[in-house]
């Protein structure tokens, strides 16, 4: 069986592939490289779809720096094309969710519950970061037992394509802050793992939420994700939400913006003891006035979360979709086929009003 | 103002109500009582709204002993006629829920979070069983300052009735189960307090609510709660359970029903680590056998529950309403004007499989 | 009975006591006042010791504005010279632990166990800063039934004095900040309440507890609470720190010196997914740096902590003093009749080394 | 590089080592059996001390069925001797600990925190029950990247030995008990396991500490983990642990006896809303009686535990012993050489008073 492994593997060796890279940046191409050959413990997997999401953009950007061409993206599903030797949990051929941060399952920090510090050489956000990623034809797979999951027949490619990423860190963000049944709940920012961070509060049984955006198409879609009120972001944004809460604050406050200022008004908004919850990628430096935290006002909790991977965490997120709990179809606004993804990001790039989420066809299922 | 109040109460002792009382096992007649003088500490509220729990039944049917000649019942909606010279949070004439149990907020189990273990004297579940309850035109609240909540104009009466007991303690069993974000859940039981076991479920984000009960009517209501699969009480449901979770067991059994034997199924169609919750009233002991806790097959937890209750819960379930998060109203099956409260217990005891609760009406709105 | 209270009031009201007041900022006295009369759910305690917070210091600095006039003070062990008549649990004549904040145990927050932000009209930390404090020779407690405990008598007064405020907030930096079995612990600031941190973080079974402050002497003193090592303050500290953990970084960080600063090197001593727990008392922002909280270095958790009081809580650090778990006698290092308390005010404010906690004695056992 | 390592393994094949083998209950033997060889993920381990634990004595009864000629044993200190060609954390010739329980790190229960229901095939329980064992002079480690640590040269292998197993279960009946500051605990039964979990309650900040043990012997030993009182197991001792809780009960119970019986005081020892945490292997059903889990009764919780094992729980344990907070010395009564191993089977077997763990010499440091 070796053998035929190793043959197999000198052909891929010869096989090339689409793949869109990083070269510096604002500058990507959509570039052909030979396909991989996964490790003992890794897999290959074929892509079906894949997408982009704010972390590529700052990649793109320049804000995260990254090796000239390094393969971009850490969403997928795909069928596994080949497995390492070593893994032994799945077959050639199934269909499959890929974890967009890798665990290795082996070190410390993973088997503290702490994945995304995974210290595994590949492990933590790697996928289209120190390693190539997932807009491509083909995906090798750090720890594939680790970072796969097998697709149930019921659940379309599409449906499951965003939980790893935006729906995991999006729901992150209420568990992470504690969010209890009958909590009034505020979100600032509706972006695609805003509004899964909305959902993530309903989930949670919160009783208000209030979320916050500049643009009002994204209070109209937050409403489908269980937003009660919605409110556009403005200098009385904080008297708002606390006359929406009779004066009292909310319990929970979640930043998924990003922004120091908004981390602010985040603060300002919590109840005495409340939790503020950050799933933003913050670029500059926070502030907490002393009033918050000073005696008589204070008792707070402030949480900053990455995004939970894996497999288990996955198979949660399918079960999700399974009860028909959660419907992530209104964050894919737009479809278009893999050799399109320039396009696609330029969309995303102008943060085009309607842009929110963009599924690229890679394969034919 | 001493005065004052002095002679009002005189007027009032000379006032009278009806109230339906206990007299022995299987006897309880409607029948004419004082109206009571509130204590400093304490209210009087004019009942609009009663309803009769299954502990109710438990009482007449002589399994919890309680002194002849006891008013019945502990949940009630109603407006303040008169507040104790010490109670400054509220106003007569407001609308307010009452607490199901009370809670004295003074004791250390009550500043310790476990107010259903009051030491207070009339702390613990105390109205309709040590004092007397709410199945009367008039009800005085103890520790009202604790024990009421008003209700917003946005909310009828009706609507917040089956907060405090039902809902509080359905919830609970998901709460105290510890129910995450996408746990498969099985509830034992499809009364009043196992639906809202089921909605407590779905309120905390569950994936699958697998339901049992012997009435398919019951399973048909538990639809509108969250139940994703209705299993008909018999010998294969054990079987049933595991297969629906690919042999793999439930996140989290709740037992709401009181029997033995539903317990020992509870423990098994739970995953190795996980939870039952009981939220049932045991009359029998239960057994736990010896694989369910050994090495190998453990790591279980199990949790009983009793009603949590005061003005903080009471406040958080009415957000759940005003956001409309939930809907209790189809739990009510039946209204009746008080003096017919007799029929309803009728109805109750005959374990009429169309009836799930019975709305009181003792005065006009 | 109620005449004979009546009368002992108005004989009360006629005598006079002696009370530590504050003027205006830098300027108190050692003044004569009338004794108060208890309310109906309030207790007059004839205080034994007392002694003087950090917070007190601030007030007479003025940085927290009070009242002119006011008696100063929160910390109190003395004997029961009167009851309010809706008090019962206890009775004149017994020695009790005065709670330094207040509870009233009936607003939504005391009964959601956050009695450090009640909404009574005395409630939070009252005592000394919106009303009379225990720099007196009598004290009138509020909610007398919530905010006192009878000390059993295998337990001196001055072995309970510091327990309610001192060791009850330096213990609640480790128990918020999460500390489990055989983590690694750092504490900046080795003031009383810093020490009875460090003492707290050993309770909660650290492995290491690197202790920080300015004088060698705290160092000293901190061995004896359970610090592993210790560390001068100095550029170095983030680095010495990083290597004692093997490069790891502590598991929780506590703050106990309330300077933005040592804010900041906490920030960076923990490791991925740590804590942050603050018990200092910030007077200026607090700044966190984006690399803290960004992708690949954050999962980060920052908590705040008010002093937890209440009767619950104080029988619990009773109970260790009782078990001789605990011992907070080195804090001690001082003891001075109540009529030099303004030199003991002096000690303080000058920040003699030598100088942790001073005992007043007010009156004889 | 493979060639190398295959001829080591050539020879490896052909060289014996002693091991102590099941052979039928109550039937043991020392063997001379192949030394093993390390498949990819795997590391073989020089074995210097073992030791023997009440699990072994279940299978050697015939408690737990396991195949004739299984090498017994899951206790080990060793040094490694060979790694396999994926296993890239250690190096040959390091000293480590062997977990008791073995972990994948790659299945759904390892990457949600329950590794002890690890569904790898060598996962959970292992050693000793479904593979080769410890007791042996050497000891293939699956998953040897999770399963090992390597020991500091300030922690002797003696004072290492006890933690993966003995001291793991032990403290994880504290922890998952949910013993909290001032918490009064009572455990039952003081063995090796016992023992640790009156460290345990020690560690987590209990107050007083209550032990039962049918021997007087063994109530002495206790005082030094940490015990306040001991109490001769007897009828009267719920009466006695309630006297000494001044009618309260305790906050947690510790069952580490695995006795039904002991389980039932345990249940009646315990505060409204406490906690029962089993460690004992109860290998006869358990009965709760209908009043312990009733309304005004109840709101208790009952965990079960099992040995919680792994890299990441060795480390935090090691720590423990680094910073000397732990001392587990006076568990260890007796010394053999290896040779001696039949006797000492043979000693606990018999149940001898005074012999507590005895540590094996298998090889020269």
């Amino acid at each position: 069986m070796a053998v035929g492994k190793e043959s197999k593997h000198a052909m891929q060796s010869g096989r090339m592939m689409q793949s869109y890279v990083f070269l510096s940046p604002g500058v990507t191409s959509l570039e052909t490289k030979r396909i991989p050959t996964p490790g003992p413990l890794e897999a290959l997997v074929k892509v079906e779809l894949t997408s982009i999401s704010a972390n590529d953009l700052n990649i793109v950007r320049g804000v995260f720096p990254v090796t000239s061409g390094l393969t971009l993206g850490h969403e997928a599903v795909g069928v596994i094309e080949e497995l390492g030797e070593l893994v032994s949990e799945y077959e050639v051929g199934q269909r499959v969710l890929v974890s967009a941060t890798s665990s290795c399952g082996q070190c410390s920090p993973c088997l503290s519950g702490n994945g995304a510090h995974c210290r595994g050489m590949l492990g933590g956000w790697r996928l289209g970061r120190t390693t190539d990623g997932a807009q491509a034809e083909f995906l090798r797979v750090p720890y594939a037992e680790v970072n796969l999951t097998p697709l149930p027949d019921s659940i379309s490619s599409e449906a499951a394509l965003l939980l790893p990423e935006t729906a995991s860190i999006g729901f992150a963000a209420a568990e992470r802050g504690g969010v209890e049944l009958g909590d009034n709940v505020a979100v600032f920012g509706q972006g695609a793992v805003g509004l899964c961070a909305t959902l993530g509060a309903k989930l949670r049984g919160a009783a208000q939420i209030i979320v916050v955006d500049k643009l009002s198409s994204r209070l109209d879609l937050a409403s489908k994700f269980g937003a009660t009120t919605g409110i556009l972001s403005g200098p009385s944004l904080v008297k708002q939400i606390l006359k929406l809460t009779r004066g009292a604050g909310v319990d929970v406050a979640i930043e998924a913006h990003g922004e120091p200022r908004t981390f602010e008004s985040a603060m300002k908004v919590i109840r005495p003891a409340g939790t503020v919850s950050c799933i933003g990628v913050f670029t500059s430096a926070l502030t907490i006035a002393e009033q918050s935290f000073n005696s008589g006002l204070g008792n707070h909790t402030v949480v900053n979360t990455l995004c939970p991977g894996g497999k288990a965490r996955m198979e949660r997120l399918i079960r999700l979709v399974e009860s028909k709990r959660i419907d992530l179809a209104p964050l894919v606004t737009h479809r278009l086929p893999f050799n399109e993804i320039a396009s696609a990001y330029e969309m995303l790039m102008e943060g085009q009003e309607d842009v929110v989420k963009i599924v690229l066809q890679v394969s034919e299922p």
